[in-house]
């Protein structure tokens, strides 16, 4: 009957001591966030203030250019287009199509959904779709955890046997087991942070970098949707990704 | 010597056993996110479909209204709009700031970053800042996670602590305890879940079921994006929200 009383002892105790060091520990994750913070608007900031100044000058040619404008019809459009684009409509003239709600899109969507990237490129706008998309998430992340769990498992057996049998032709299962986990390693990488980014270049035409920072945003599970692979397939107004850097200029 | 090849036996029924009951566990994945794909495309598309037909409509009364624009020099400029959001440029007249990279931006960028939500509401767009992000990425996420950890390790302290008092209290350990965490899960669930929404109602001016989902999408590290909070703070184009709803009509 007593026992819980004199268990309560040490868990007092440790929860006078895990305070202090936990405060500690929150003082570095806030230091490292104000480091995050500072450096990204310093880098970023200056950059977007650029962007910026060429839309207003943009603009202002525009205004320029078609008398027929003004101020408040142009700004009251690029409220239109920014809300139309986030809807996930097609904004261009030649496309009627579905926007980028079509069946590859929502087979995108779902796999971004179930492994929390959430690149978010595409969203649900209707609630009906919201709801779903919660109890979709509900089931569907585990179900991802398992079948990732699995699938790493299953790697895993193929390293040890593999090093095994190096093992019994080279009589030094320590220096085997060694030599198929840094080969495991090194194909990982390989397969999953290094080559892609050549894969992307042909098919995205993006940079190296440009495929690497994709790769690894996607990896962390991150996913900020600024760089989406098939975006040709998707979405009609980033098909012409390259005219864009000419205009944007 | 000869003990890696008798180990190895086990392990290559493993795997020929693991290989079938994986494909199954595939297969059922799939077929998940097949169901997800359909729900998704019959919900969304319908309505995206119906946003884009919107759209064009007011494209068209805008060509009628402002006969000087032509179809190519507005395409251009929808064009222009979209990539200068993408980039987080200041898009409305009345704005000369940084656009949405301010101090204020940059940190909430930096936590969306190592928590792996990353909204993308905002994304880094020069290089020297996506290797940053990387390497911030790389320490904060692991941080991030011990954070995490060890919060929750207080609470699960704090939780034994009341249930030790209340068995002491009670005399009856096994229903205190059960009492304990019942209630740690129900505050939990309160506290993450069910009462953000309406501070977010009041503050932002969203639905309950809006609110919800931004819960939820948050809390799963999904963050697709389409809901962030202090959007007023972040934005410029956000901060007529209601006026975009009527726009939208
Ligand atoms: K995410
Ligand atoms: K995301």
């Amino acid at each position: 009957m007593y026992r819980p009383r004199t268990r309560a002892g040490p868990e007092d105790r440790g929860w006078g001591c895990a305070v202090p060091s936990t405060v500690l520990l929150l003082f570095a994750y806030l230091a490292y966030l104000a480091l995050g913070t500072g450096v990204f608007w310093t880098l970023e900031g200056r950059a977007a203030q650029e962007s910026s100044r060429s839309f207003q000058r943009d603009k202002w040619e525009l205004l320029q250019n078609f008398t027929c404008l003004d101020r408040p019809a142009l700004d009251s459009l690029i409220r239109d287009v920014v809300q139309a684009y986030k809807n996930g409509a097609s904004l261009l003239s030649n496309t009627t199509g579905m926007g980028r709600w079509e069946l590859l899109g929502s087979f995108f969507f779902s796999v971004s959904t179930i492994t929390t990237i959430g690149y978010g490129n595409l969203s649900p706008n209707t609630m009906a779709a919201r709801l779903f998309c919660i109890f979709f998430a509900l089931v569907g992340i585990p179900l991802n955890l398992v079948v990732l769990n699995r699938l790493g498992h299953l790697m895993q057996q193929g390293v040890n046997h593999c090093s095994s049998r190096l093992g019994g032709t080279w009589q030094d299962p320590g220096k085997a087991r060694w030599l198929a986990g840094s080969g495991a390693l090194l194909s990982g990488l390989l397969l999953f942070l290094l080559l892609p980014p050549l894969l992307f270049s042909h098919m995205e035409g993006w940079s190296y970098m440009e495929g690497f920072y994709f790769a690894f945003i996607t990896l962390s599970t991150v996913g900020f949707g600024d760089y989406v692979i098939a975006s040709y397939l998707l979405s009609d107004t980033r098909k012409p990704n390259r005219d864009w850097q000419i205009l944007e200029r």
